[in-house]
């Protein structure tokens, strides 16, 4: 393996600056263990002090064991006069009780004077005796010297100065911030080359996309010298984004020899990509390099001759090595490892050349077609497997379902609805009313099976979401909503997907219910054995 | 003014090979139209011979007068083993009657042998011909090195000889094409900077994003002496697209001195790229560098202090340079200043002290609570604004709307809204079906509103997405929809909450088409001034 360079990710706290992104604890949770299983070196998370739910996920954070990623804290150093000791919002990071504290100051010269208003010895003497709290308090610290590169170029010996103040802090790290994110490669490449050869620190690269330049930044900034790289796993963040990290990642691992996550992980790269958009709640841009469902689609005739030909005739790299795929549009083709792993858990005895691997992967491809996507939602996965393997009953079978809804122009909706299933030559029929019309669904269709299945009520929701596929025909689009249930003890999750958002949900929903049937079954099973 | 560059756009060729692009010819004309308007060097449209489409195309481009750009037909280099007269695809290409054209050919000596299976010496003599033929008609020729990178890293002695080829054919243009996409600005700028010592010839550069650095690879190229720069205008082309013009040009001009377009044409680089979307029928990325929606957005509460003292403290730019606008998004976390901005396009007479303004940060507080979120929905922030201070009036009043929705157990959902509303004393009602229940509220309304105000027919919405606020309580959680509306030239996004999708969904769409209705309005106040 080559050089290893730190991966930082800031999904959590830049990437939640961006527009439309606010994440639960929950949903935080679930990124942090997916970067973790990468084997990413940091996570950047939040402030304690900040906001109660920030407080909320560091407590829940002290009970999980991640097994490569060091959690982060993020705040600034002191305000000016004042002792660190005093100020607030530093003691808050403390009770984050994490091993790493990052740190941003100011490196700018007229940040200093106009933003923040302070003397530029003063903000020297913030830096440094910030930094020296968190290293007397046993913290790895990270120091994020904002606006590195303006700051250089506006005033190079102050911005250095602010590097040295840090250091004399006892900083373990000096991240380079592009933080405007308008600078150009050549520029970085040798700010950050000097940087490296004058101060015997470790250096880290932080780049913003506002030139489109983010990725070539980083990479240049590596390439003189920086060993830690920080970014958001997609690139969302502040204005036109953060460093897409799953590209920097990418090519620095697989083009340029450095070793930035686990190699064995790198086929995890797109699955990954793919959960942090669902727990985002954002559509992914197809486009975007090595992870994006287009990376590898082949159009042009050319194009697709030469690919069957030779894939490296138009292809940078082998798209497996990032668990993407090679899309001919028009004729798809797709890879059956990864689903073959999953039929093997259903049925041990099925192997790659069984023909119910290929009619799977043929089934698997039309409901990709009609808008489904299984990353986050392994339930429903599973349930299509055991459809096709026979190894699946139906717990109930629908008679109807009515919803009516009601606004007269004042006061709120009313929703209800009606439903009517049967249960093994029993029929049930029952209504309700609800906070919307998928809740009164709900709480119809619980109630029906209520009577025969009494576990259900141990069952909630815990999540709904909804994502609209093709924007370009807003209300009559295809919805795809996914159902997040727990029964206390284990946390499950299904996908719908209809141009109704209440057939979309009633899917899940079923699933979901089915999911928990069988499960419950699996283990009274095993119970006996 | 700078030094001259070239630009070469690609977007009804290389990006119309991108996923989900198809372009009418209508849809051409109008990109052409807005392409020579900027002032762009050469567009490229496809090839006669290739399809009746673009034989049309050309057809009707002969009555077209550009100002500022030649029109580029798009072609290879003439079959192995065939006389350069009698090869129908060369010829086809004089059909198109445009004073240019752009022939690709093999830079890669084992695209030679492996794809088009020839010898590597007759395809030196297929580019010089070609070329010759081509300049013997008094055409401007553009060589396109398809894969000149990769060829040169394989066989720099063959990749230059075919450089030599074109040069030999008295060609005009030598574009070195990084056609795989994958290529660092490192190799980019010293390969670039050989070839531009070598050849006495002016040189392009034409790079993909298949690496995220398609932006630094143009500069870096430009840097080591290119003078034209080939791309598409949002950046869409064949996998993750070719090389995004708008960020290209922005960068060279604002940043490196250099002329791309018309001086006086950068504060229409923003609405072109909207003008591209729309015709192209795609979602832009809002994230893009300068043209995005959220290219200047800000929304951590330092960032929006910061732009609030001095813009340049969070941006590298003006963004009325390139026509774009500040946004400062309605968070949590942002103070009264940023609402004051906000009251002051209303009303500029109000300050920081009017008592309205205090109000109006309270409803704002309350309208936080109740789960909306208005960064991103500005316009529903603006009308929440001209109802506090009376500066607005309802457009119609409803007096019911009904969903029905059933599901018998087989087949899909039928979803029906019946409407009733009242304009100035007259009732109007109607009924639809649709694909889901807010699909056929939405038609039922607009066919309702249609009568009154026709001018909402060039209104559609051109995405929809969905919230679920409260995870915990799941289907019964309070939902934020946000719609995104446009009548082609302008963008507005609208946001409602409620514990029903459907109200929710109504609350939004209302303001979506109240907000159109007040703005038609005032510009046609603002025509009479």
């Amino acid at each position: 393996m080559g050089e290893k360079i730190a991966v930082f990710d800031s999904t959590l706290r830049d990437g939640a600056q961006a527009e439309g992104i606010s994440f639960s604890v929950e949903d935080k949770i679930k990124i942090v263990r997916a970067l973790d299983n990468l084997g990413v070196s940091y996570v950047e998370a939040g402030n304690p002090g900040s906001n109660p739910k920030d407080l909320e996920f560091f407590t829940r954070m002290k009970r999980e064991k991640l097994k490569h990623t060091k959690l982060t804290a993020f705040g600034s150093t002191r305000r000016a006069n004042t002792l660190v000791e005093e100020d607030g919002n530093v003691q808050s990071l403390l009770q984050a009780v994490t091993p790493v504290v990052a740190i941003f100051g100011k490196s700018w010269d007229f940040h200093v004077t106009d933003i923040i208003k302070t003397t530029l010895k003063e903000n020297l003497l913030m830096i440094k005796d910030t930094i020296a709290f968190f290293k007397s308090k046993g913290k790895e610290v990270i120091f994020d010297a904002e606006h590195f590169f303006d700051g250089y170029k506006s005033n190079p010996e102050y911005a250095l100065a602010t590097l040295n103040a840090a250091k004399d802090g006892g900083v373990d790290w000096l991240v380079l911030c592009e933080t405007n994110g308008g600078a150009f490669p050549d520029e970085i490449y040798s700010i950050t080359k000097e940087v490296v050869e004058k101060l015997s620190t470790k250096v880290g690269i932080h780049c913003h996309n506002d030139g489109g330049m983010a990725v070539a930044n980083t990479i240049m900034a590596v390439e003189a010298g920086a060993t830690q790289v920080q970014g958001t796993y997609i690139g969302f963040g502040e204005r036109c984004g953060n460093v897409n990290l799953s590209t920097v990642i990418a090519n620095l691992q697989l083009k340029r020899g450095k070793q930035c996550i686990l190699k064995e992980e790198m086929v995890n790269l797109t699955s990954t990509a793919r959960l942090v958009a669902e727990v985002a709640n954002i559509a992914m841009n197809e486009r975007e390099p090595y992870i994006g469902n287009s990376a590898f689609a082949h159009k042009g005739g050319m194009h697709i001759d030469g690919v069957s030909k030779t894939p490296r005739s138009f292809e940078h790299i082998d798209p497996r090595k990032v668990g993407n795929k090679r899309r001919v549009l028009m004729s798809e083709v797709s890879g059956k490892s990864t689903v073959l792993t999953k039929i093997q858990k259903i049925n041990p005895s099925i192997n790659k050349n069984s023909p119910e691997t290929q009619k799977l992967i043929d089934r698997l491809k039309e409901l990709e077609h009609e808008g489904y996507q299984f990353e986050g939602a392994e339930s429903t996965f599973e349930l299509v497997i055991r459809k096709h393997l026979g190894k699946y009953k139906p717990f109930f079978e629908l008679k109807y379902y009515k919803i009516i809804e009601e606004n007269h122009g004042i006061g709120e909706n009313t929703a209800s609805a009606m439903v009517k299933i049967n249960v093994d030559g029993t029929d049930e029929m029952t209504v309700a009313e609800g906070a919307g019309p998928v809740n009164a669904l709900d709480k119809a269709l619980r109630k029906a099976l209520g009577t025969f299945y009494p576990q259900l009520q141990e069952v909630h929701l815990r999540d709904y979401k909804v994502r609209v596929l093709d924007t370009a025909t807003a209300t009559a689009a295809k919805v795809r909503v996914l159902i997040e249930s727990t029964d206390g003890q284990n946390l499950w999750t299904t996908v719908g997907v209809s141009t109704d958002i209440i057939e979309a949900s009633w899917v899940a929903l079923v699933d979901s219910i089915e999911y928990k049937l069988i499960k419950d079954i699996e283990e009274k099973v095993r119970a006996y054995i």
